[in-house]
């Protein structure tokens, strides 16, 4: 297998929000951006491409764009690949004919990411049949959006992906500044979505109730553990609130308190009929928001975490 | 009731943690130090205080310190006070018998906060068996830890709390650029620590299933949602999330994937086996952690995603 650097060649397949974020991150560190392309099958690709792409980038990069291979052919886009990403719809029957046919086009050492939210890579590589050597090159990379602003990386090894694998593909996102966390089991949703999906569920009941509203919900975050956690996750928070005693000290002390939230807690569910009061407080409060703006903002946040 | 600003004389009950913490807060927007009184019944408080508070304040303002008044006497401590605010033990004991001492001797217009973390204006009030004129001016003002560094503080109205009392507290925070938010009801746990709980049991359960390990809990949390939700909250995360159609858009597209998420979380309890193992993680993962170093980054953080 090449060792995948700055001289890699990568294919995109899927040039969505996800995709051209990507593209951003990787022309950021290629040597020449004659290494990257994009294939997907939209009309107008090309202009849509230079148009959006720049939105992503530093002005200093917006001269690179117009050098990014285009493509609307799988073979010919991956043949020379040393990295193949897909960030295609999200259904297997998608994933499945994607990899069979990236495999019978690519080179045979090509590494095999997806960008999957959920479909674990031992589903892909079953579904499509792939043989042993193959199903080695597969995992998903699930990128925390937009990827390349956020430097989460799930990286999720299915059952037949090789250590090499995982081993190549932490070392290449580590290059770039990534943090590529390897999970130690597959799961449904991964961590990410997970715990912000854990989160995101009191906080509906809280509205629900009527404790607080939509906008309240935000403030409190953005003021409280939203910093916080920019700089120390919740564990190490915790072990530290725990004084001397570490996370033992702080369960000690107010783990009733936190029982008696766990059990208060609502269990709300997608569906029911806190759905349009939600939807209507965060369409009367936002509107729409600067993402411009936002991402800016986050990679000083960012920025703030590791150097202060 | 005289309107709370740098002329206000401010007394704190409690020089724990969080009493030095706001002691040094107030310092810092106090016209002058005399005007704050921290009263605590520990031995050796006057050599306590000059050693640990400069620790909270910046340099320039540890010439302060010596100037503030400290006392081990209650009546003495609160008779001139313009705002009176505990910090004591949580329990509803205690803070019964502080509030009906300070009331006997305070002034009739003084303000009375309460930073518990959990036990309502509501029942504080019944408990001291305050008439409806103390009743009035008494409410939770719950800060995030440590409230010198983290600008949100939950206001938590009790049923006898009077709009004014709610007002004037309000307009105190805001002008000493903290994040003051009322919430419609009083509820177990209050807001922050419960969205906070329940993203932590969500960890706990991730875990206890082997998927990740405390460490890469904290450093997934920290690369994705803890900078993202600095800048912009859950729901407005969501909402962008959703495209055109914000939250709504949302749900619609990932309900599902939330919905899945939700049904596969474990309900972990405190006093579990999960304790013992996630507690030696914390503890040979982090031991001592530097928490001059972890406020210092969190304040930069926090001016990041409101400057960049």
């Amino acid at each position: 297998m090449s060792t995948p650097d700055s001289k890699s060649r990568i294919t995109l397949i899927g040039a969505g929000t996800i995709g051209l974020s990507f593209a951003a991150l990787h022309l950021t560190y290629l040597a020449s951006p004659t290494q990257l392309t994009i294939i997907d099958t939209r009309p107008g690709l090309d202009e849509y491409v230079k148009t959006t792409l720049p939105k992503y980038l530093a002005p200093a990069l917006h001269g690179l764009v117009p050098s990014i291979r285009l493509s609307g052919s799988l073979a010919e886009a991956v043949r020379d690949a040393d990295i193949i990403q897909e960030q295609g719809p999200e259904n297997l029957a998608f994933k499945a004919g994607t990899w069979r046919e990236v495999v019978a086009h690519a080179r045979p050492d090509a590494l095999l990411w997806s960008s999957t939210s959920g479909i674990t890579a031992s589903s892909q590589a079953e579904a499509a049949g792939l043989d042993d050597g193959a199903a080695a090159r597969l995992l998903v990379v699930h990128p925390y959006n937009p990827p390349h602003v956020m430097p989460l990386l799930e990286v999720v090894v299915g059952a037949r992906t090789s250590a090499e694998t995982v081993e190549k593909t932490v070392s290449f996102w580590r290059a770039r500044q990534r943090e590529p966390v390897v999970l130690k089991k597959e799961c449904k949703g991964f961590v990410a979505n997970r715990l912000a999906f854990a989160l995101l569920r009191e906080a509906v009941h809280l509205v629900n109730e009527g404790v607080v509203d939509v906008e309240d919900v935000d403030r409190i975050v953005e003021t409280s553990m939203g910093p916080r956690w920019a700089v120390a996750g919740p564990f190490k928070s915790y072990h530290v609130g725990g004084g001397a005693g570490g996370l033992e000290g702080f369960f000690k002390n107010i783990g009733g308190t936190v029982q008696d939230c766990w059990q208060d807690a609502g269990q709300v569910n997608v569906g029911e009929e806190w759905e349009k009061k939600i939807s209507r407080q965060a369409r009367e409060g936002y509107g729409n928001v600067d993402v411009e703006s936002r991402d800016r903002k986050t990679k000083a946040v960012l920025d703030a975490a590791k150097t202060a």
